[in-house]
């Protein structure tokens, strides 16, 4: 089920061509999701830097803390590894970078994805243009490109994550009562879908993934009731009442890859207003779906959801874009957003996931991964989008 | 017991008072954990840029998404707020950015944590440099040195963190045992002591932090048997057998405070070879409180605990320095290494956690967080460290 390494290989091959067309020698990747897309290497951002160096010919380095020496040796699509004691130390980590440069022939002109390892968790360090005397070429962009597109094995993946989203999200909203609170119904449903996974995947199963790494999830992220007005609410303690708007969230990572589902549930008989709201949500992810087709460019989909904003007099509801795409991050690009003209193309994987968002009732907002395909989409999320699947009782 | 306004008030004038010095107009910080520092505005940092602006004269602003627009108006410490509808957008977000700089007078001479927002999860933008054409001047030194001397009502949520913390612990070794899986009882000891929390603490509670949104967590992050010799696996679902040796790890997010609290256990009873190296270990741990007091500096603690490697020929099981300054990052300086002379003064937070690796054997490690005092150090963590009370019954 995972990626295999000949599409590894192949990964690396296409951004060592890129390197050779641009004249670079190689390029150093600090961000660890492009390390993982290009190595399989899993690993946790640290103020111990790491890096994966690619030169021109597609040989493949990593720059690692001895405490991660055998896990990165023990990668057969690395065949360069060099390490350093430790952050600080008494020598600069980063000479153990220049000197896996020049080991590779990695000099004068060098592709990167950042200027240096950020100063993250107390690091602090030269940038690379410090270090090799050259500024590097940015390469982030042509990486996003290429990971935007998902090849049949990514996508198999994508959609397995949904379907452990999918259990989870089911037991969810079995537990969600009034009475209850997010905290143990959420646990509760990740932790029942998280074992049953492990057991049906069994021991080979892998996570890979620096932001999910427990397993399946499913939860509220505090949307709920009033709160569900503010889309990024930090998760708290709340208890469910009659009456509530919910928005939930549920997703698992698998081998890296990640899906995204969530759903507008009410607990008791939805309101008028929460009705009608409820209404024109789906009709704006409806919107979105029939306006996705190769060739057809993210901006035209946002401004097809933004034309049924206008018609329905919905723009005091409006918070943000339709959707974006999704992979081994959580968010990755192009956007489904009137700034991005990219064309959608065969292999794209997004959510879609436009909301409306009423102050004093509640946010409304269905988030289904879609990938793109020769004739539309299909969907990798599949959990009921209606009214009266999505009604809890009392 | 969460920071109190005037703490924040504090904070602020002090890097408004190094940016005067500095000869300054206002600094931007992008970095989301300092953003919480210096106003207690918690977000998780993705595609949409986000800053906090502090100006000369101490007054602060916030750059978020229009999705984030009521969060920061809510923050009463903040004078403005200036938002954006969306990212990419048909104009670029940082130009809300630039008219904040200069509603708030910051320009020409401007200090910054980094260049720029970084391009994480999808995003493209310009640096400070290309937006305002002056490059900011570096001021992360300072806030990281600020950030590192903890105050009395930081200290006690990190005392209460680590209070939780050692609540999910008790409860992983009381459910830990031979057959059992470290999902299951990593999660059912998280839950429970997560829910115990919230309903000790009441609904006021807060997590605010991006590492630990969970509440109380407790669990072995893949460090079981032969794999403890891996400092930082990443979990997977393993059993748990006769003679394993585990390497665990606990703590709690309260109001965006950490603590860390880690043992070595040993299901069964210890090999004579086990024995060794955990009494290695316990007294590696011991020369380095032994060597903590204000005035000393961290690089003395790593010496003296690198002394101890010496004397006994322990290099062979030596994978990384004494420990790190914690806080609202679970990884900040400064660190017990040493490369790093800082000077230890009260109120600097470690944790301290000198750990020996055995291939084939595992790993020895325990990790207390303690806090630099008048005399010399405070323990906030307090589980047993010998190794009768960490020997669990097969």
């Amino acid at each position: 089920m995972r990626i295999t390494d000949r599409e590894y290989d192949s990964r690396c091959e296409q951004l060592a061509e890129h390197l050779r067309g641009r004249g670079l020698t190689g390029a150093v990747l600090f961000d660890n999701s492009y390390v993982l897309y290009y190595t399989g290497f899993a690993f946790i951002p640290t103020e111990r830097p790491a890096a994966l160096v690619v030169n021109a010919a597609g040989d493949r380095g990593m720059f690692v803390p001895r405490l991660e020496r055998e896990h990165a040796q023990a990668n057969a699509l690395v065949q360069h590894v060099a390490d350093y004691p430790e952050y600080p130390s008494e020598h600069h980590p980063m000479e153990a970078l220049a000197r896996l440069l020049d080991q590779m022939g990695v000099r004068d002109s060098i592709g990167a994805d950042q200027d240096g390892y950020p100063w993250i968790f107390g690091f602090r360090g030269p940038t690379l243009t410090e270090l090799t005397g050259t500024a590097p070429e940015r390469v982030a962009a042509f990486v996003e490109d290429q990971m935007a597109i998902k090849s049949d094995a990514e996508i198999a993946l994508i959609r397995e994550s949904a379907k452990w989203g999918n259990l989870a999200h089911v037991l969810l909203q079995r537990y969600t009562r009034s009475g209850a609170t997010e905290t143990e119904v959420s646990r509760r449903a990740s932790t029942e879908a998280t074992l049953a996974m492990l057991d049906a995947i069994g021991p080979l199963y892998r996570a890979q993934s620096m932001f999910f790494q427990n397993g399946a999830e499913a939860g509220y992220r505090g949307q709920i009731g009033r709160n569900a007005a503010i889309p990024h609410a930090l998760a708290n303690n709340i208890v469910f009442q009659e009456g509530d708007i919910l928005v939930t969230g549920a997703g698992a990572p698998v081998w890296g890859y990640n899906s995204e589902l969530e759903r507008t549930m009410v607990i008791g008989q939805p309101s008028a207003q929460q009705r009608e709201l409820f209404a024109h949500m789906v009709a704006l992810q409806d919107t979105a779906f029939d306006a996705m087709k190769p060739g057809a460019r993210c901006s035209d989909v946002d401004r097809a959801v933004r034309a049924y904003y206008d018609a329905h007099g919905l723009w005091d509801y409006w918070k943000h874009h339709v959707g974006h795409a999704i992979g081994i991050r959580y968010h990755e690009g192009p956007f489904l957003d009137v700034g991005d003209d990219t064309e959608l193309a065969p292999g794209m994987v997004f959510t879609v996931e436009p909301g409306l968002y009423a102050a004093g009732v509640g946010g409304f907002r269905h988030s289904d991964t879609v990938v793109v395909t020769d004739e539309g989409i299909d969907f990798l999320t599949y959990y009921p989008r209606d009214l009266e699947s999505l009604t809890l009782p009392v």
